[in-house]
């Protein structure tokens, strides 16, 4: 029997939180030891943990010899640390949208990249086998590797190069972040006339259940693609009387949708 | 037994149709006609009714005592159908967001609203059950009738003042017009770059699963949630060399996020 290949997990934050449970769960994983800044947040983690890995908040203190270094820290602290660290054996792997791969390679040369396309809260359990998995290496042993790892988290698993990532990671901003904002817009002002938010719900299930069945540009309904100019003045009114940015957003997002079903005049 | 309630029905797009097809599945309610400013229209839709309903495009031709007149038909055209109908016994309901019910009053007394909040596509099959539908109603015995109608196509009915209505409508608009055009820009951008369009699926749903056990204001994650300045400059750069619009509903929309998750400088 193959020895179980060990792994440092370095951050304490949402995806941190996430793969170390989801490592857990993987016969052929064992999560060792968590680094945090913070070591009571460190510790908390590990407590959750069924293999019991150490927890630590010094560099200095990192085993050398582990298989995986995973690194789920924020993109603007992932420098210091990989600063700090002290030169171990193993892959080093980071888990961000938007950072280049050449950023990390001249602090460990057996570097990759395992991103997975997902929003991760604590409060959440997440199906791990549905969620696509962006991988890529240094060279041809560490695309290995990062795939034997990724391969036992999920089972969608694509290369992608640091160039594809960032365009991924901003259809993700656009497609996630942004569209959660706007729910969240809607929540606050539904409760700002005293409705009830959450019977939006339907609504919006319905607008996601749409766009896996056809593409999202047929399934755009709405006074800006209507261009129903009387309603989008006067929700534009509705909004600058209380929130003149939220009017502008209101505006530059229904031009948009505008300009892309604008028909040619010529063929009308 | 009662004899069945007749409806008209004036319109011939999404709404008019999932409401024909709904109205068809009710035992207590028939649809005698459907008014179509194209009469090929109105047929197209009235062959698909069991009830076999009659199809027009004259107003002239409109049954005279029919328990319903239901009006889904654009904003803008409204008030030239209202202006040409024929005095009617019956009650008339308009089915707008936007449209106050004082706009419909002149034309005929015993009017009210029946507001489906949802996002209505021909090719999609509705669960009418569980879809919220807000009343209205110009004095009580209209409101009562429209109560009725209301409650046999959902067991979610609300009443709403016009100006309630208008307020969601608006918070509709955010989180399914707005969010549905997000979905197309991220899908277009992964077109772009040669990625996969539906591998941003998990990400919608998990975004949207989200608020559904969760408010969106907590569900918030992204670079804008983050203040990573970075990020947000990479990206706005990557999408100014392609659409300026786009970068600018970015930093919009970030400083939206920004502004919303600002912690007091005074407590940091």
């Amino acid at each position: 029997m193959e020895r179980k290949l060990n792994v440092v997990l370095l951050g304490t934050g949402n995806v941190a939180y996430h793969l170390a449970k989801r490592l857990d769960q993987i016969e052929d994983f064992v999560l060792i030891q968590i680094y945090g800044r913070r070591l009571e947040k460190a510790r908390e983690m590990a407590d959750a943990i069924d293999s019991q890995p150490e927890a630590t908040d010094q560099t200095s203190e990192i085993v050398l010899d582990a298989d995986y270094y995973i690194f789920t820290i924020s993109d603007s602290a992932l420098l210091t640390v990989w600063r700090n660290m002290p030169p171990t054996s193993g892959i080093w792997l980071h888990t961000a949208g938007s950072v280049p791969l050449s950023t990390m390679l001249p602090y460990h040369t057996a570097s990759g990249v395992l991103y997975p396309l997902q929003t991760f809260s604590k409060e959440r359990r997440l199906d791990w086998s549905s969620l696509p998995i962006y991988i890529e290496g240094a060279n041809e042993f560490v695309k290995k590797r990062v795939e034997h790892l990724a391969s036992a988290l999920s089972s969608l698993v694509y290369e992608a190069s640091s160039e594809q990532r960032q365009q991924i990671h901003l259809a993700a901003v656009l497609a996630c972040n942004f569209v959660n904002h706007l729910f969240t817009l809607s929540e606050d002002w539904m409760l700002r006339h005293s409705l009830e938010p959450k019977a939006l719900l339907p609504l919006i299930e319905e607008t996601v259940a749409k766009v896996k069945v056809m593409t999202a540009r047929e399934a755009q309904t709405g006074p800006a693609k209507r261009a129903d100019e009387a309603t989008m003045l006067k929700h534009q009114t509705m909004l600058s009387e209380v929130n003149p940015n939220l009017a502008k957003l209101y505006q530059m997002l229904s031009q948009s949708i505008g300009q892309m079903y604008l028909k040619n005049p010529a063929n009308d």
